[in-house]
């Protein structure tokens, strides 16, 4: 019997695991709630209504059609079993497994205020952008037929709690919808007095960027238009808006971009976790006492012997992934080499609006026009397939030169009040 | 004060009516549930997974940017008052007009056997289309881990209820996804098996069609691998399929191509309709004993003095628009000329697959590849922006050299189990 591989997650982790296992004698199987690995780096974009989901998001059966190896189960995990060796489903299934690598990623969590999460809109998947993109688009058509000032004021108050790379690319694109792509397609509102909030409790946006990359970032983004709010904590959540400090703001849209938590695979193991539940590996990326079961991304907590753990990166998961489909690889072979995986720090940068972004390597930094020139390069050289690349190309070239967004679209299948009250209705009664 | 004109829906036709008012002096309104206008000849590609959405539609406030007399609503109309001249909102507002245009379409209608509605999916809106796509793509999947033969059978079985150009169009492109697209895809079960069943109650596919293009399309289709089956109605729909004739033929996905009502226009004005529910208008296009209201496109019964009453077609409605648009410029201006409406029969077109159509230009037939390039040139052409032609342009020719499929995503926003189950909880319990 060849060995069965059941890799959990289809992100960047889990994808690179398969394809480092692809001429591995064994029986892969990767499991994922989706049929489709993302590109998350870009997923703002789609919030935003510049690119549409199938830009980023690519079948895992399209990106897997050559590894012969390789099978695809779209299905939802719910614990494992390490004793019997099996991996349990929500639909009651069980999977064997005689290697498992699990890679299922964070959430974002409300440190304990999970009703906050009710109105503070998360961007994980492309659902979650989708139903962004409703609510930043609805709020605008809504403020154009309110006659009431204060309300409208609400409606075009947009706030983003957390000032990492997410909140600042959602705070900044916001802004630039709100200034540009908007501003003259209302006749009763001006887009441009949309007041889009950055909360960060820290004292810096884009924190763990050293020297005055930092501070950078904010100036870029109050050249933008963004209210940048540093060193006061949100302390409310609710449907009006949310209360910074001593401060009540009403805001149509909240979106919640602050900490993350791991999926809860260290609970499904009764494995050490990390203070954020991320599962504490060896330097194997093995789960402790599990020599056959791997924990990769941001799933797992790999402690590289500085002071902190790995941050919550792509090339993170991307390395360890390949890693760990190796090391299984070779394992199998009979071959397997006792090298402890190293993470290689290819630098890390950021994008703020459509033309600036900060970028570390370590020995330099860049900031301003050159720094978003590297940004947009490497991240259209990331896009997993050819066919994503080009179309981003063509919307991003399109949206550059003339500030237009190719996908505003209300679809009616996301939180608006209307499109929920529409599909309860029979066809016949629309307008 | 202006004259207001209120245009409802966002159509060919309204679309075409407000272009048509942009030199009146007056204030025009128009009002549709969605903030986008749909290229609806190119819906059956998203709900095949060949476009994204963003790719056929476009806001409605872009398309009207240079149109400084109009304002955009987003609103649900559900009546009229003729003799208050105010149109009533699901909100409870009213909106009121000296001019109204009711432009609002048609839905599939099941013979009065609404209950089938439930279990037949009918391609309208982009939600539709989304719906659609995913029941399609999650069928492949359920069966992909389907152990049970007769239920891999069902669920790779697709009916299609309808043989006009809409019904036509799905099947043949359903096809194509189950044996080119799809077939290298899966590890269990052969997407090539996969059976598609188009049902027609009458004698021909695309009967509207002359001649021998007719027959040469049921051909195109039996070549895709479609079964045509023609001169039997559907007796039942339900949760398993459907009843043919006497046969019971077991499905994962009904879909209802058959059959249109008009919206309910003629019921809020208690004016004379045809059997289709559509408004009898006359020969100006306005209701009879309200010459400021005028109803066109699907919601309309024309009467061209021939013996049947205009199809319902886009070209019919985009005439019908403009002709109404500039009737009312003109008496605004003091200037009406009483000639009736007139259509122009521009010839009509039907697709089947990737590389055949059919093509009717009154004077003479196209068929087969010849037609096809017709048809792709002149749909480019009718894309409403510049970025919709390029993006379709663009995933055009990958999908016809690659057999890809851009936008294979189930999203989770669908119908499919695992997305309901999977939305009712919280994002740290998922996978």
């Amino acid at each position: 019997m060849r060995p069965k591989i059941l890799v959990v997650g289809a992100g960047f982790g889990g994808m690179a695991a398969v394809k480092a296992l692809k001429h591995a004698d064994a029986d892969v199987l990767l499991v994922d709630r989706t049929n489709h690995h993302l590109f998350q780096p870009l997923l703002y974009q789609v919030a935003t209504a510049a690119l549409s989901p199938a830009d980023i998001a690519t079948a895992s059966r399209v990106l897997l059609r050559r590894n012969r190896n390789a099978s695809v189960l779209m299905a939802d995990v719910t614990g494992v079993e390490p004793t019997a060796q099996v991996v349990k489903l929500a639909d009651g299934r069980t999977l064997r497994y005689d290697y498992l690598v699990l890679a299922t990623g964070a959430a974002y969590s409300f440190f304990g205020r999970d009703e906050w999460a009710d109105h503070a809109k998360v961007l994980k998947s492309i659902d979650d952008a989708l139903s962004i993109r409703d609510r930043l688009l609805f709020a605008f058509e809504r403020a154009e037929q309110c006659d009431d000032p204060a309300e409208v004021t609400r409606l075009l108050t947009f706030v983003v709690v957390g000032g990492g790379p997410t909140g600042v690319e959602l705070a900044g694109t916001i802004a630039e919808l709100a200034r540009t792509t908007l501003a003259r397609d209302f006749r009763h509102i001006d887009p441009q007095s949309a007041r889009i909030v950055l909360c960060e409790a820290g004292q810096h946006v884009l924190g763990a960027f050293p020297g005055d990359l930092p501070d950078y970032a904010s100036g870029a983004l109050r050249s933008l238009g963004v209210e940048v709010r540093l060193g006061e904590a949100v302390t409310l959540v609710d449907a009006d808006g949310i209360v910074l400090g001593d401060e009540r703001i009403d805001a149509a849209v909240v979106l919640w971009c602050a900490g993350t938590q791991a999926r809860p695979a260290a609970i499904w193991l009764g494995a050490a976790a990390a203070r954020n539940g991320a599962v504490k590996v060896t330097e194997n990326c093995s789960v402790p006492g599990h020599a056959n079961i791997f924990a990769i991304g941001d799933v797992a907590s790999f402690d590289p012997g500085t002071a902190k753990p790995l941050p919550g990166l792509a090339p993170v998961a991307k390395q360890q992934g390949k890693y760990v489909g190796r090391l299984i690889a070779d394992r199998i072979a009979g071959r397997e080499k006792a090298v402890p995986f190293r993470y290689r720090d290819l630098g890390t940068m950021a994008v703020i609006g459509r033309s600036r972004a900060i970028a570390d390597f370590g020995r330099f930094q860049l900031k301003g026009f050159l720094a978003w020139l590297g940004w947009s390069m490497v991240h259209l050289m990331l896009l997993v397939d050819f066919r994503s690349r080009l179309m981003v190309y063509v919307n991003w070239s399109w949206a550059w030169f003339t500030y237009g967004r190719g996908a505003r679209l209300l679809t009616g299948r996301g939180d608006t009040g209307i499109a929920r009250k529409e599909r309860s209705r029979s066809e016949n009664e629309k307008t």
